[in-house]
């Protein structure tokens, strides 16, 4: 499927690209760029790619896939170093978790690369843990990525890219960069402020009777502060849109409970149950191979 | 440990003890008591049980051990049917998830029933299933079992229940009803309403999308409205301090995010991830047996 990858920042989601194109035999040659020699070691020595680089521009030389996996705030700089020597008929893509600035700004570095395919991608896998040591080549099964393909987008490059996710076990779905923003500000991000927000009302002696059910509605709070603060940073508008529904509701049912009104909550929890076994129905028929890894 | 055990509701958690009483024989003998003789086959089916009847002043007879482990709301009118004939120095306890308001109403029942000890508990195990068919003699390994005491409880049924829940695999923590409450609002049941209110800001489209970090996030809410209603009921005051404190959070959240304060919003994000990494180590150190089955 390509001759040679260039994966700039082979962390988790980086890492398992690297790891999962090597492994079903779809890039001769996988090669990390990055700005820590001990983390480039580290993808290495799990067969995440094969060569490694400090240099961006050295790194992207004869490739004919290049994926942005660093953290949104290092795009701006990276796109100045590699913008002007991507090789002519290179996919240049990116995983990150926010699309509508992401997009103006990589397609702004690249107004004088028109042979250069655009194809900005979310895979939405990888959970609270980062690095490449956490990196696995199965890391896509059964997960969903959303690609945001530009109005001007060579059609062939798209499909390159569908397939490519295809194989790696993903369901593909295409959106709009504002209809990405916003759901995924509802399925993700406004749930990641949840979670930190949810941990930060609980005292010492709260945290040490926690269970399970808490540990799993927090998980995804161990993610990295930095990672998602340049998520807020970039999809501000439709976090705080979807912040202002779920404190609504939360003050509905706050009300509710004031009150005396036991009804309105059981609306709100029946639908509640409804809602989400019939999403784990959906899950369960969209990836049924998947049902061991997840639960 | 117990001769005869009669567990009034065989639930998830009435059936869970029954099963994990009788494997580790710390039961002669185990009787289940229930509205439908349905239930009741069922949980004789998977060996939670080895006796049913519907009748509950005819099931307690001769039990040193009474377990009431239906939802709180049929309390009272269980209390009012058995408090005249639970055997003399039998032990009566609960598993309620709230426990203010149904140590009250136990102990009113038992009023003119000295002679019998009540010994409050609140077994922290579950989850969303729910039901004798989803039991486990294992449930209760490495989870938290908080017992809430009256000042004149008898010592020695105290010290009893206290081993029963050991040697059933819990850690046995020690509170006043009161703490408990307050406690749990904030680890179990404000979070429980929060899932709810994360699902009601999801339209279709978005809810196709969702993955495992957000099916993680509201696990919780597929248990059943009616269990969670009870609680709710019982422990209004406390869940409602617990979504106050958690919705004024929020909006300092969404007004950081609205002013692009993100320092703010970084102090927020750091200390969540620093407290739940400490929640899973306190919990590993606490139960390190339990990661195969809760990982």
């Amino acid at each position: 499927m390509f001759r040679k990858v260039a994966v700039i920042g082979p962390g988790l989601i980086g890492a398992s690209m690297g790891m999962a194109l090597r492994k079903r035999g779809l890039a001769d040659s996988v090669v990390g760029i990055g700005r820590r020699q001990q983390s480039l070691d580290k993808a290495l020595a799990v067969g995440a790619i094969d060569k490694a680089t400090l240099g961006a521009a050295e790194g992207v030389q004869e490739a004919d896939l290049v994926v942005l996996a660093t953290p949104i705030g290092a795009f701006a700089e990276l796109m100045a170093q590699i913008a002007p020597v991507i090789p002519p008929e290179a996919i240049l893509t990116d995983v990150a978790s926010s699309k509508v600035r992401v997009v103006e700004t990589i397609s702004q570095a690249l107004h004088a690369r028109p042979d250069v395919a655009y194809i900005p991608t979310h895979p939405m896998a990888g959970g609270e843990q980062s690095g490449p040591l956490a990196a696995s080549a199965n890391l896509f099964e059964g997960s969903v990525c959303i690609i945001t393909p530009l109005t001007n987008t060579f059609p062939e490059s798209k499909g390159l890219i569908t397939r490519m996710w295809r194989a790696l076990g993903a369901r593909v779905v295409s959106m709009t960069p504002q209809a990405h923003d916003r759901t995924v500000a509802r399925i993700s991000h406004m749930p990641h402020l949840a979670a930190a927000a949810m941990l930060g009302v609980l005292d010492d002696t709260d945290a040490g009777l926690c269970g399970k059910g808490l540990l799993d509605t927090t998980r995804v709070a161990s993610g990295s502060p930095e990672l998602w603060l340049d998520i807020c940073k970039t999809n501000r508008e439709q976090i705080g849109a979807a912040l202002a529904d779920y404190i609504r509701l939360l003050q509905a049912m706050a009300d509710a409970l004031a009150d005396g009104n036991l009804g309105r909550l059981h609306t709100v929890l029946d639908s509640a149950k409804e809602k989400r076994d019939r999403l784990l129905e959906m899950r369960r028929a969209a990836s049924p191979a998947d049902e061991g890894r997840n639960h």
